[in-house]
């Protein structure tokens, strides 16, 4: 079984206070019970960067199946006094029963694309905000730039070894994060355990160390794991390193590491010597604070794959994806539905239900992110595909986006969505978002 | 009670593969059972910024008690072929028996501080590598960023609202981080239920937008809390919403909230119109994309308290404190203690076990991190206050660490720490590292 119950615990107090004060003030003013659409959008991508990825859906979907106030959770708001006792009665019998659709995970996002539609009761959904976004905003920016990342390396394997560099369940939602955008392996074991991902991973530098001789942590590493592991080379002298795994090891050696100084002047002269050795087999993998402009320059440099860490865990810069949560539509009194929108300066929105469908030019390129509002949008190029799919219906979660077979499902979306763009989406320069969205 | 048990489920998966593999290695050349030194240090702080804070250390050792391989960490890890049976064994087995020293929660740090030291054989210590880091690096990028926007905000209070913009249990140690560098409160739920933080949060936009008009949403959120709540007044015409606030709850209006457009602006005419109105009581709230920088323009403002968010939860720009965990000595096969570290080109480090003192002028000012290398650091300025404190002594973690009562020893241990430094300190320029670090 890959999959692991993400929590036993309650994911219901991972929260802001102010979901839980406004559904007591709507349930007393009675507004509680009215229909709501919220949606999730960005107003901007990160500065530059020409489209984002959706990612974090199924770990949201799993989160929400344990988002329930226990008698622990109840006992403590009451203690503190943070909402009355008719809140608490509501709470204390909170599931969420209404509908969520979104973009797929792994889907290619723009600026204003709704990437998640939460419909139900202002207090069902309301009390959703806080978790929907830490996990969205958290997994899409990591998503986003290992998919940069992923484009980079081409058809190098990218793994994801990022864990110390973040918080460590952050750590595991990144690996999965990664491996929604094209990454290979993690060296994160929760993440394996949880969503079965492969996992790597064989020594530092403090195993060489700890050794009397580089040879003994050779000779160790090798007895344990076999001549196919990995020998990281770059604790004292890289060529004398590189021949002593090789006399070790034998041709067979897996590979070998290097995590410091210039790689791309190591990596040539490693590969040279190693050929020269015999061991045109033994790969070279490279890592040491690698994003997608070093991984880009290291092209050129004769090496199998890449490891990355600080970069890829914070966000490539870009550590939140800026998604807000956002009231479009209501029903009044009558029962009739009503668009609603901040009206003051700063930090406008849109409302009115969208309705987001990604246009295609004849050659089957996308062209443009159509968003229609309350109604679908004009028709506009070649063909059109539809981005919106189902995720919970009725308050009940859509398996296919959980677990291990979620992750699959979203790295071939995030392949698919990703060679629809026009080529102007692998450039890693500055530049606008590759797709115009254009509301009708 | 304020402290629920961090976890009821192990954190040990909560790591690189490579740790275990180094352990079985280790186990099969007989090197595992060396007594060796690791210490976590920074070599370089942020760009520009002035110190560091050391924070997480108290959910460092929480989630320490838990670090243990049950049954099913031990199943899945077999079912994996990660490592072999006598690993296996050892795992099961695996408790933490060494000692961890350090400088205290919430005390500053400068460049290679040697800010923890895990004392114990190879493979107890090596395999806290990944958990150590993911704690301290996300929790000190977090605090150190708190600490300017508090030192920025002066007597002002700050609150900690940034759980949207970062993963969902990141947001919990945010909140905590943040206590243990000044800020006064925290909308997030979950870190109040474990810390005993004070909690603050009443209603969004999505509120005022959920009613058919302001005024019905402002009399049902009053009726709810009472007119000492906060009213948010930027959601259709921020004056009109201001008249329409003191209408419905009189002149004990507690605060109102303002979340967008021109902050500084709209304070003072909001605070205009309040008193001109008679409330000179109700306080004014800012928030919106806050950082130190925007917190000190608005000292000019009549601010009351500042919500600070997403430059909070992200490490204002630097997400991550770069601490890295290394082997500085160990013993060999006589039991004799040898320094250690690594010499290739890029990342080296210091080997030997490090010994800190901070040394302080005349003035009683600090003047110098002075760190000894084996022995205690030569005698520099008037006086010196010792850096290292126990935390885990012969695997028993020290109780005053933990919990409500860790976090407010820490924010205690920051503020002293903070005044004992120049006034440079206190400067959000970019600049160097207020204390040299002078080994000797």
């Amino acid at each position: 079984m890959t999959r692991e119950p993400a929590a036993t615990q309650s994911t219901a107090l991972l929260t802001d206070q102010y979901e839980l004060t406004m559904v007591q003030a709507a349930l007393a003013s009675g507004a509680a019970e009215r229909r709501c659409v919220f949606e999730v959008f960005t107003r901007h991508l990160p500065a530059g960067r020409r489209y984002g990825v959706v990612a974090g859906t199924g770990r949201l979907l799993e989160g929400l199946e344990q988002f329930q106030f226990g008698a622990a959770e109840i006992d403590w708001l009451a203690e503190q006094g943070i909402v009355d006792e008719p809140t608490l009665d509501f709470l204390a019998d909170y599931r969420f029963r209404g509908d969520i659709h979104g973009y797929a995970e792994g889907e290619v996002f723009m600026p204003d694309s709704p990437v998640l539609r939460v419909e139900s009761s202002f207090a069902e959904a309301c009390l959703l905000e806080t978790f929907v976004l830490s996990v969205l905003n958290h997994d899409s920016a990591i998503a986003s730039a290992a998919s940069r990342m992923s484009l980079a390396a081409g058809a190098r394997p990218c793994v994801e070894m990022g864990s110390r560099r973040t918080q460590e369940l952050s750590a595991v939602a990144s690996a999965r994060a990664a491996a929604v955008a094209g990454f290979t392996a993690t060296s994160n074991l929760e993440a394996g355990r949880r969503w079965g991902l492969p996992t790597i991973g064989t020594a530092a530098h403090a195993f060489t160390l700890l050794h009397d001789s580089e040879e003994e942590a050779f000779e160790a590493q090798v007895k344990a794991f076999g001549p196919g592991t990995t020998l990281l080379v770059d604790t004292y002298d890289v060529p004398t390193a590189v021949r002593r795994a090789v006399e070790i090891a034998g041709e067979e050696l897996g590979a070998v590491r290097l995590d410091s100084g210039d790689l791309v002047e190591q990596a040539r002269e490693v590969r040279a010597l190693l050929d020269s050795l015999g061991n045109t087999g033994t790969r070279i993998i490279v890592s040491s604070d690698l994003d997608e402009h070093a991984i880009a320059r290291l092209q050129a440099a004769p090496v199998d794959s890449y490891g990355v860490g600080t970069k890829l865990v914070t966000g490539g810069g870009s550590p939140t994806a800026a998604m807000v949560y956002k009231l479009v539509a209501r029903t009044d009194d009558d029962g009739d539905s009503v668009s609603v929108a901040k009206k003051a300066e700063g930090k406008k929105s849109v409302g009115g239900v969208k309705h987001p469908v990604r246009s295609f030019d004849a050659g089957g390129r996308a062209e443009a992110e159509l968003i229609g509002i309350g109604t679908a949008p004009e028709a506009h190029g070649a063909r059109t595909r539809e981005l919106i799919v189902p995720m919970v219906l009725g308050g009940e979660v859509q398996s296919q986006h959980l677990g291990a077979e979620g992750v699959r499902r979203a790295a071939q979306r995030h392949t698919d969505s990703l060679a629809e763009l026009p080529a102007a989406a692998k450039r890693l320069q500055h530049g606008d978002p590759v797709l115009p969205t254009i509301f009708s």
